[in-house]
């Protein structure tokens, strides 16, 4: 617990019901750098007329997401957005994986992610992702592991993406404290899975999962690239608490891809069916749930991917749709508006970064204004908002919205 | 522990005696909003030559009082300003009152505040601050409720002002964990007193307070208004550490209002009694008692007052108020002074706020200057102390008053 949030007895006994609506606004990756030794950074250099609007009108400052020096992962820096301890509630890969295709998790649930992969006639990897083979291909497939049985466990497989599914084990005794059976190279066979504690539940699962692959194998052996599976993060459910209870909301989750849906769903958020994945789709689905929720988490990934493509010009622009878009929220009339990312995504890295994130509070009725009114890294350095640890823009924004009582005599 | 105070084994390590004298000047509700969109906030408005001063002499910040988005009572918030955990020491209202009119408190003690009211011949309450009869009319009445006797447990009753009083109990076996008796509204019998926990000393003290409460209705019965009394805010002692301990100091309290001098002796400084409830009064307190301490709280309660009444102007005239007094304070010479706020209380939301709060730290010998020269909301987050937490400012305060040594080798 680097930066410790406030503790859910504190919250629940300040937290007080109104009719305000939040909007928690993540553009994936916002954080960026200067290309060169100087100069702007890309949502600097983005044209961002209607962010730069409602910076000036309310308070901008930075987050650091985990900790100073830790470039996070997307669960993590998703759970600290949220005001979840990051280092306390540990999702595992599978788990996000299977919250992400709406496959639900229980305590002793085992879960995973899968791929389908080519094996040689030696049983050697020859192809981690099997041509990665489409989504369409891999559909019968799938189909066939869900028919495979399992003594005394359920088995659920569910198609992901592409060459990627999802399994989860659900019964007594299991264990997900396992080893990945993807040997992250070619040329050598999957491991088998192993346990990586010396329990009987961990031999067992094991076991069972090394007799699924076998079977796995069978059923796919006609196919010729996809006749293998590899397995790896296996997870369990992380047993989060609920973000509507911690936080008195009713929350609503909006965002395309698998991973952040998962996180939402995790957290106990409902994630809504999309318009489409355009800004213009996200606001509009916002748009058409408006009376049904409090709390919308809109997740907007583009910025993020081209920031791993390094294309500094390219995630600019993202920026810059998110920006022309936002209209169509602001004529929802929320009452407490935060725009930030999760990470820093520069181009000039190409990575998840640990910079600090800019981050703007819009509310009209409470926000202490500052001297910035421009969207960017610099002036959220400056903003009045100082810098802070993510953890703590929940309570914020609770606050903003007039959601939060005076704490003592 | 939203933010961890710096441990008491590591200041008690580090503590060096000498002959520095600390000065915390506290105006309360100090941090403002402006009242438009833009514009500025009350202390920016406020013409604060002396202040002014010693921000450009020294170096400014902002405090965030508990944590961000938790607007603070003024328990908590002054022991933040203290030094203290204000989620871990939880000071009840009733044990702030007692304190406040010098009523000590032990473990075991159970106190609560009191108040005169108006009920009807069906017991029912009809005004629940007695016509909101005067001290001098309270006094007879609480001199009246002091005589009543009860088995086994001593009873002190204290006028606080007005139609409030002050009750302690003191015994073996009693429990604080009890219900309110003010119904908080009129129309309806006061509540009895009522065990919130399952144990016989609550069950005890319920029984106790409810026999005390009918004595009192029997020795109130014939006065036309105050015929009753409420009883809230069930507390103990909070077992504050000592200040004086901490950190090593001789503190003494200057403070008008009972609940300002109320946390000042729960933390074991004297409270002074006043030259008169002035700026210049105050700080003609300290000129008077220069010598006896080394540390001195002085607390103007004026700033809050007009901020909750909602009146920017009268606000900035009360800062100015005590910028003007400033001198007396400032010719005592004072190696470290501190001005600050316990929290924010805007105009404009005419109550608490969580915003953070400007702060200047005034030090010749020590103060790394920054380049912000006015004491105001804008420029404190500019300053070169940052945004800090509350509980950081006491060991900020020791430093620069040479009064701790550096840690490890």
């Amino acid at each position: 617990m680097v930066y410790t949030p406030l503790p859910d007895e504190v919250l629940k006994e300040l937290l007080q019901p109104n009719h305000t609506k939040i909007v928690l606004l993540v553009l994936d990756g916002l954080g960026g750098m200067p290309m060169g030794p100087v100069g702007p950074t890309e949502l600097e250099y983005a044209h961002t007329v209607n962010l730069d609007t409602l910076a000036a009108d309310g308070t901008l400052g930075m987050h650091i997401p985990l900790a100073p020096g830790v470039a996070p992962g997307s669960g993590p820096a998703h759970l600290a957005l949220f005001g979840y301890d990051p280092f306390k509630y540990n999702i595992g890969r599978g788990a996000l994986a299977a919250a992400g295709v709406g496959l639900d998790l229980q305590p002793g649930d085992v879960v995973a992610r899968g791929n389908f992969a080519t094996l040689d006639d030696q049983g050697r990897v020859v192809d981690r992702r099997a041509g990665r083979i489409s989504t369409e291909e891999a559909a019968p497939l799938v189909e066939r592991l869900a028919e495979i049985q399992l003594p005394d466990v359920q088995v659920d497989v569910r198609p992901v993406k592409d060459y990627r599914f999802v399994i989860r084990l659900r019964g007594e005794g299991l264990s997900y404290h396992l080893k990945d059976t993807d040997p992250q190279r070619v040329g050598i066979p999957p491991f088998p899975v192993e346990p990586l504690e010396d329990s009987p539940e961990a031999r067992r699962t094991a076991e069972l999962l090394n007799r699924w692959i076998q079977e796995a194998r069978r059923v796919l052996a006609d196919h010729p690239r996809a006749n293998g599976v590899l397995l790896r993060g296996f997870a369990t459910d992380p047993q989060l608490p609920s973000f509507n209870e911690r936080y008195g909301l009713r929350a609503a989750a909006i965002a395309e891809y698998p991973m952040y849906r998962g996180v939402a769903r995790l957290v106990g958020m409902d994630v809504l069916d999309l318009e489409d994945t355009t800004p213009e789709g996200l606001f509009r689905t916002a748009a058409r749930y408006w009376r049904e929720y409090n709390f919308f988490f809109i997740h907007f990934k583009e910025t993020d991917s081209r920031g791993e493509d390094g294309d500094f010009f390219a995630k600019a622009r993202a920026i810059e749709k998110v920006d022309r878009a936002l209209p169509i929220l602001m004529d929802l009339k929320p009452d407490v508006v935060v725009v930030t990312g999760d990470h820093s995504t520069p181009a000039k890295w190409r990575s998840h970064s640990w910079h600090p994130v800019p981050l703007l509070l819009w509310a009209p009725a409470s926000a202490r204004t500052d001297d910035q009114y421009r969207f960017g890294e610099t002036a959220c350095t400056h903003g009045g908002l100082g810098i802070i640890p993510a953890v703590h823009i929940m309570p914020l924004a609770l606050a903003h919205a007039g959601r939060l009582k005076k704490y003592g005599a």
